[in-house]
């Protein structure tokens, strides 16, 4: 940890190889069979509402299989996870992520007590954002970053921005040079603020898109620096590379990129739609982990989002995870999600090393309804397998259409209803007849008619889309994936799969040079035959 | 059949009844038990180049299973589903379309020899969009569709305006009133076009938004008819609704909602980035029809790309498809080939009303790299069993930085082989130990570093992302699902599963009226208990 946070108490390193030691895999706890036997078992939906109220949502389980005897096998199998002192070790910022031997403490950013030095450069983000704001300074905001330090921001600008913001924000992060390109078209370079986010400050993409954006500030005669703000774990770093001190955040060492939204990653947001809005992020978070924290387990939301999820992937075999958050200021929650799960439970080897022996982290995937419903929900309807959903909703519209509200709200509950319910081949063939059909046709017809129900959802339903409720919303999701993670035994919080592309990135992007293919006739051996004449064909 | 298309030849009614007589379940099928035991026994990349010179585009194979074995196979499998004379039914408008009894001509909207009522109308279009220009008229455009009417708008507005265009699109679709208000926040009523799509001219989204829209012109005092313009095969309902005959386009009834890219649908494509765009698009759309219709199975990029698609879901049991187009400028090709793929191949059972017998068509996720690769690539290489991927790439940028774009094929070419080749446990260890790390750490981290590869994939290159590429490789997708469909022997044409929650959704909307809760204490019966008490919450 660094020096820095001397006043921050970080927990002791704790011994990771004895806890890999004790370390019993899954398939071999008696716990295990048991939870997978009585899931198997379970009847897929009972007529009994299972709902819980928890701070800034409500879940509602009734659509995931669950009964008494379920839940006690799900407590039985955290018990011997050891779930609730992993529970208080993340809280307590101890090391969780042993791979990396490093704190996941992104709780701490939103605590009502955070150490002095977090308040401390929150406060001088608001306060350069509210002399931002009283000068009416950066009518465009250029944020450049990606993956988790994107898709929050964007997340949060969509959510509360949607009609428009008088700061206009657009995102750069894909290397494509599509991408800054268009982002910077058609921009006053004086009236712009890039704000460029990098941990490290060495990623390729920040750094080469930001190099184009201060380019392009030169270029019409301004002195960049004045225009760059940077959000990183590497002062030195960016100040090297041009960045003004006083334009700095700090991105502290012990918060991922997948959970930066709490950070000063939002300085975007907070330029776009508000310091409060982040506010009300960081309220609703920490309501919801205080609830993570102390719920009973059959009354916590992320443990009961985490039970549904392991026995939908473990034991009922279902590959894919479908968002489908009926409200169309959320799209971007999609890929925040993804990408917060995927990166978290994309892994297959224990702690110990050792393959987990059941299906691990789902693909994630969504969009919003009822756009959702004209583009793929014929596939969860009728496709070979489907997919469980988590369906998102708001009881209450911003918006002064009490009809359009109504029709959304109903098409989420009929979705649900349909993809619960089914439809049987009797009830096909009657509504063939019905529609006056010959008996031979309807008979013919009937079966392409048919729905078999029995797919697997959650209900969350948010009052308003207030930031809050947002904020809760991400806590909820956060801390189910963590309990995924326990009950799987895996590190949520590592992500070696996205280091070994980059390496060979490296050696390829040396190999398209043209000044490669004037010294070398052919690239570097150990390519498969694809590999070798795609580099040779794309050189240059 | 329409009787205003008397001069297209369309064929006359086949005798579906005799088709589905003789019609073999494909699990009885000794040609598929071949198939599937040649799809399990070969290795899964081989070092052996195969690549398709096709029309716009180059598919490269070698990352899925191949061999002479296996093609045999593949052949003697759409030999066995009567694939050529299915595939000339398709081109030649007969119906397809079995349980809608319709035909699905498409390709006729881009063939050379269009009939002269679709080249009329496709000249009635583009000079409408002429005039337009030639007055710099419509400073905005609202396109109000949804699904396949949305998507394919989108799709190519992105591609070819996405460093901003002077006409600025916006896309309202979501019945969710944040959509309609969000979409017309900030623009100037007196320059605004809304564009209306609705083959039926009932679907409830164009028509509620389009209703918000004409509200808001009206306010504005302008008359509201000549703002508006409406795409329809009902173009009756259009005028009773409000919009002016010569404002009117026709959407052909044998035209689905998911290719119906190529109609005057594509109107605010014109709009926004010239009607030479869908010149380019018809034409390499075109010559890609010509290529699946005469190139050798072997040979032919639809087939192959069909056979392996069939064997990594029915076989190897892959339960999703990822799509990764290393161009940030076609982040809409994803829902466009969601849509496409998952609607028409979303379904369970075929044209006999039997189970299919296998799985069929998977989930279709995934966003443009580099930004996947910082999202959820994680995931495709450490996860249980990742999924294939189709990686889409560009020869040739059209900005100015080649660094830039080095960089971006450099990392295209570097996953696919991370996801390929793999890493092994030695391989690992090596690193860790290189690392300087201690044995003993090297140890237990290296299972942590492992990556399984051997994950299948198909690389496709255009020149250049222009109209005719764009357009050759939205035709190979079509006719890559549209094989499937004749493999799986399902109707990929009909969308059953959307019609069942549209009915479900009526019955709720009326009882969430807050007259309803008037005049009824409790919602009507037959809904679960989570369902009831959810309409019971959210009405008023």
């Amino acid at each position: 940890m660094s020096g820095d946070f001397a006043d921050i108490p970080f927990a002791a390193m704790p011994d990771r190889s004895a806890s890999a030691d004790t370390f019993v895999p899954l398939t071999e706890l008696p716990e295990w069979e048991r939870f997978a036997r009585e899931a198997r078992t379970c009847a897929p939906q009972s007529d009994a509402l299972d709902l819980i109220e928890a701070p800034g949502l409500v879940l509602d389980s009734s659509g995931q299989r669950h009964s008494p005897a379920l839940m006690a096998a799900g407590e039985a199998l955290l018990r011997a996870r050891d779930f609730e002192a992993q529970r208080a070790r993340l809280l307590a910022g101890e090391v969780v992520n042993v791979t990396e031997d490093r704190a996941a403490w992104h709780t701490m950013l939103r605590a009502p007590d955070a150490p002095p030095r977090v308040l401390a450069e929150r406060e001088r983000m608001d306060a350069w954002v509210r002399r931002a704001d009283a000068g009416r300074r950066w009518r465009h905001v250029v944020h450049v970053g990606i993956g988790g330090s994107d898709w929050g921001v964007r997340l949060a600008v969509s959510a509360f921005g949607y009609a428009g913001t008088w700061r206009e924000v657009r995102f750069v992060a894909n290397i494509d040079g599509h991408a800054i390109e268009g982002g910077l078209a058609g921009l006053d370079p004086r009236e712009t603020l890039v704000v460029l986010v990098s941990k490290s400050f060495t990623t390729a993409e920040p750094l080469e898109n930001g190099a184009r954006a201060r380019e392009w500030l030169a270029a019409a005669g301004l002195d960049p620096a004045s225009h760059l703000a940077a959000i990183t774990a590497r002062p030195d770093r960016a100040r090297a590379w041009g960045v003004p001190e006083s334009q700095i955040f700090q991105l502290w060492d012990w918060v991922g990129g997948r959970f930066s939204l709490w950070s000063a990653v939002s300085l975007s947001t907070a330029l776009a739609v508000g310091v409060d809005v982040l506010e009300g992020l960081r309220a609703g978070a920490a309501a919801m982990d205080a609830h993570f924290a102390q719920a009973p387990l059959a009354a916590n939301a992320p443990v009961r989002m985490a039970l549904a999820g392991v026995a939908n992937r473990s034991v009922l075999g279902h590959g894919s995870l479908n968002i489908a958050p009926y409200d169309s200021r959320l799209a971007n929650l999609v890929p925040y999600i993804q990408q917060l799960d995927m990166e978290s439970l994309g892994k297959s080897v224990d702690v110990s090393g050792q393959p987990v022996g059941v299906p691990t982290g789902p693909a994630v995937w969504g969009m919003p309804g009822t756009d959702a419903q004209h583009t793929f929900f014929q596939w969860m309807h009728q496709g070979s397998d489907g997919a469980p959903v988590d369906f998102i909703l708001c009881r209450e519209a911003d918006h002064h259409w009490p009809a359009h509200h109504r029709q959304l709200l109903a098409n989420c509950l009929a979705q649900r209803e349909a993809l619960m319910r089914g439809k049987t081949l009797a009830q096909a063939r009657a509504e063939c007849v019905a529609e006056n059909m010959d008996p031979e046709r309807a008979d013919w017809l009937a079966p392409h008619r048919v729905h078999p129900g029995g797919r697997p959802n959650h209900l969350i339903v948010l009052p308003r889309l207030s930031p809050y409720s947002l904020g809760a919303l991400l806590a909820l999701y956060e801390h189910r994936v963590f309990t995924q993670g326990v009950i799987w035994g895996i590190d949520p919080f590592d992500q070696w799969g996205v280091e070994y592309g980059k390496v060979l990135a490296r050696g390829i992007i040396a190999e398209l040079d043209p000044a490669a293919a004037a010294t070398r006739d052919a690239p570097a051996p150990g390519h498969d035959a694809s590999t070798r004449h795609w580099i040779h064909r794309l050189r240059g």
